[in-house]
């Protein structure tokens, strides 16, 4: 069962409110004797952290991670790693007015039609800023998962505007506010997003992450498939509502012959021609890149005034104020990369037990 | 942990090979004193069935269904229900030409990358014929949810053809081999599909499958969201390329303003103007239609020769002979029907146990 | 979740009823390439199989396992590995008579109050029928396992009769019909379960399992203890109310220095001069011998009557005829053994999973 | 697989060592709107903490829990309760000494065997200091409970020194330090435990836990039995060699006739005229009072010294100083009752998402 339980021998337990004292995780099943310090976590909390540039929100979080467990001497010791992060600007009050209004494509009705009570402040455990406690865990999996294994996301496409796929260049994803490898797009997105952020909107995006260094053979068929897993784990990042593997929904358009990855031996190696695949057949990593995309609606908190009802059940208009993201997508290349090293931490464990 | 088991609370354990003496699946965790009886799953088994047109392989398959356990006098008696289904048509010998060629898009090379061993008669454990499994345990799934949840499937795209939603009928889905609600549509994928077979190739679809009278409150965040929930069911089909809920991939492209479902009291109830959640948000079903789509890749044997390798690690050619389908999309409609039932089975339980 | 299924990583599901057409288990996350044939399950079923002696009930049952799935020319191929066992001496009418009266001491009553319905026909799921596919999962464990850990359950009391540990001789219990270590012992019950034969009346016992060659370093704290997983194991056997590791319950009554194992290097390596702690510290093995021990209730079914009460709420008597055994203690020797060696097969995966 | 999570609809998940910076633990699935503030957690904790009379650890830990999320306004929210207690009184330079030294009757060795590496400071992850984890655990669940489940646990033998069951009286285990119900024997043991202390020696105890007020059908056949379950759940407490329920070891020695829990109507219920069953048959309650018993080992910090070996393979001797318990059964009395409380409340959780 797994209501705030991510994952089986790698896994990773989250608690915590937006609004709270702070928000944590438990990381269980880690190895032993793999170094550990808050630094190896801190540096990709920090790529998720708010307020570092204009086009996400202004909420002001150190996001500074504490190791409250599991390590001893900045080494791994097999027990349960538990990370706090505490809550320093959260403004409650900007919430006040919204507590009995529901937001719509928000959270806020379904809480309540589901537990009857619902912590409004800032969105309480429906708050995207419990991605943070996943961005933590994702950086224990890459310990887990060492070197030779690389993850790495992208944004590749915002509203209509996709990248360039030719002009790809990874090292381009630090030099501009949104992860993007293409330079180019990202002056387009600069003014397209500035125009939307004056216009009290927001868009969706589509974030890409590759794995690469993936051995063959990763992945339990037939309801442990990695793909099946890395849908799972992807579709649960807040807003999500499309994930792909390879060439994901357009594989409905493409013939057998199209299809088919072809095999050659390559230096006493089998080698793949193509990767409409993604990585994966049959539940299981071939050994190619693994390549998952997933899109992101866009943010719901808009100052365009919607339409909604009240918890009480009365017609209503709302408009909703506060700091948001115009564009979640842009924060959500590291929670993207970060779900993805955990789902393969947890098979590759899962893959060492059964094969040895 | 879960290699051939799916689900929590309602859960299902399938087993089998594609050319062994039989398959099966054993249901746990269903409510006592449910009415169940063999024809109950038939109906949906022979919606699966092989060899209904000229558009699905040829494999004479009855798929019949013995209930072993877990019911007395045609009830449910909360007691584990153990499924068989015989194999009666394999032809093992087909598949001795290609024991040791790797055919390209098939789980062959993973299997083998994994487990150094692979029962390649038929695809083995990999078969698409395990999903008579999934689709007898999405029938049991069915009687637990009851009446007021409706679940069906229709196909919605074969290659570039998709259907007009205008046309959408859910009586012609019935009328024609392809479960396609659009009479239109469903001609010219007759003669599409035709010539595809004809030049020994294939081609990929997507499916959409819609669930009605789901209540507002079902699904277990963060770690069971219910779309997260689907995703991985549906991803876990094989062939499976994308998974999408509600505005699926194209959310990307909305703002804001456009893709919030605004909310209105009707009749002293909450109701939405648009359903771009796909019903589901926050991971928590809102009482509307829960809508998922699903891309299907063609299917990988096909008779155009393609370059492949051996076991041994020699260049090699293939193509594959052996009764298969054109377009796995279509026999994929009962089984993600089949897969969101059992989702949603497991979320009910599992809403009832922590609400009540 | 585990109604019917038990392990994590080796792990086994059961289905099936007493009098049904057959029982059955599905054994997941065996290791591929593990050589494994029907007789290698056989010889173990035949050790619990009843009718082999006076002294278990004369239903005539040849238990005889058939690997459905999970081999391919007799090795495991990592798939499920499904096996059936047919029932063929159900006698369904001697229940008829009892189909509305609660056996006290039965779970008749139990499964009637929280189903509101019961396979009343001996016992249903709740017969001791289903350790069968225990004894069967527990073989392919031993499998998974290897020569180096060696599994041996005995008898070690019935009533007041323990036997002298002075007189222990393993080959012995291969000898009497009790799996008695004890030659001079097993003489004593003989006459002593006759008596109790004859009289209509069944008696407890207690039963010992020791595993060998378990390497130190097993087990999973805090909440997956070597420990913690027999007892549930072994309590979880039909009619247990006792389980121990170790000195057991008589460890209130020691001193702390009486009951340290002291430790002593020898040949380099590691030895303990005691094992007081039934070789687990800690919830992790420590390369000593395992020992675990339980204690069976007397049947339930006996002729003397005894006073209950109806389905309907009246009060009866009830005698029940049928066949069973005077001492259930007796079978569930192999029984017990099979627990301990698929608990072990589990951590032997958990451990390799997170240690390597 | 729950390495560090213990029950699966009512679940925990703990994490911290002895003398780490805190402890905590994480309780997921609790039903919403449930009152909880922190004095509801606190006086289970205070029945545990050290310190309290001379018979425990004289380690000054005021155990002070607190509340960092998952209520609202004193209410559950049904999102994952994370409670902290820091660690006060560490202190870790008493354990210098003993850094390389494998204490026997410790999981000192087995950690070292296990993990390569151990935290040494007061136990780390092994000391009973995780056992406050579980006190506040059972606490919520005790909420979840309800008012019609009432758990209480009693001390019942130390040593060869039993209760005398006739002097049981309930009022009596808040009155001396040793949780006994039998007032003249908590005088005996008053004067036993002084002498051992004043030896450097330490004891065993026997702990009986009572839950009233269950009804029948809890429960979940055949592998999550609610005895299979208690049993885990009490062989996990730290020192615990041995589990009964009812009758436990002892049903062993009884005859059928005996045994049977004969049943009578009585104002319309049916009510049962013994208990060997401990309230439990077939892994489901029957409405009477669940009776378990668990045995702990004598504390292995001993002032006598020992013959041991060190971390390098070298023989030494060992005389543990620091502050320990003398009998640490005492101080497992609320922990068995969390432990008991923790079952329960999974088990209504599960029997009400299948039954309804």
């Amino acid at each position: 069962m797994s209501h705030n339980t991510f994952g089986h021998l790698f896994r990773f337990t989250t608690w915590g409110e937006s609004h709270g004292p702070a928000i944590g995780v438990v990381v269980d099943g880690v190895p032993p004797r793999i170094p550990l310090v808050e630094r190896d976590i801190q540096r990709y909390l920090d790529k998720r952290r708010p307020g570092t540039s204009r086009f996400v929100t202004q909420r002001r979080e150190p996001d500074r991670v504490e190791i409250l467990s599991g390590t001893l001497n900045g080494v791994t010791t097999g027990t349960p790693i538990s990370l706090l992060i505490r809550n320093e600007d959260a403004r409650s009050k900007d919430y006040e007015a919204i507590k009995d209004l529901y937001r719509p494509g928000h959270a806020d009705y379904t809480y309540d039609a589901k537990y009857g009570i619902r912590d409004y402040r800032g969105g309480g455990r429906s708050s995207a800023r419990e991605t943070a406690s996943r961005v933590a865990a994702g950086a224990v999996a890459r310990k887990v998962l060492g070197a030779t294994v690389k993850i790495r996301g992208a944004l590749v496409q915002i509203g209509e505007h996709e990248i360039d796929r030719k002009r790809w260049d990874w090292r381009e994803c630090a030099k501009n506010p949104f992860w993007c490898p293409d330079a180019r797009m990202a002056k387009t997105w600069e003014s397209y997003l500035d125009s939307l952020r004056k216009a009290g909107d927001s868009v969706g995006a589509v974030i890409e992450v590759i794995a690469e260094g993936v051995p063959a053979g990763w992945g339990a068929p037939i309801y442990g498939k990695l793909d099946s897993d890395l849908a799972a784990a992807l579709m649960g990042i807040n807003a999500v509502k499309g994930v792909e593997v390879g060439a994901g929904m357009a594989a409905a358009t493409l013939t057998g012959t199209a299809n088919a990855d072809e095999m050659r031996m390559k230096g006493g190696k089998v080698t793949f021609l193509s990767n409409h695949a993604g990585g994966i057949l049959g539940g299981i990593s071939t050994g190619q890149d693994i390549v998952a995309r997933f899109a992101v609606k866009p943010t719901s908190s808009i100052l365009t005034p919607r339409r909604t009802v009240t918890a009480k059940g009365k017609n209503a208009m709302i408009a909703t104020k506060g700091r948001h993201d115009p564009c979640v997508g842009i924060r959500a290349v590291p929670i993207g990369e970060a779900m993805v090293a955990c789902v393969l931490a947890d098979h590759m464990l899962r893959h060492r037990a059964q094969i040895g």
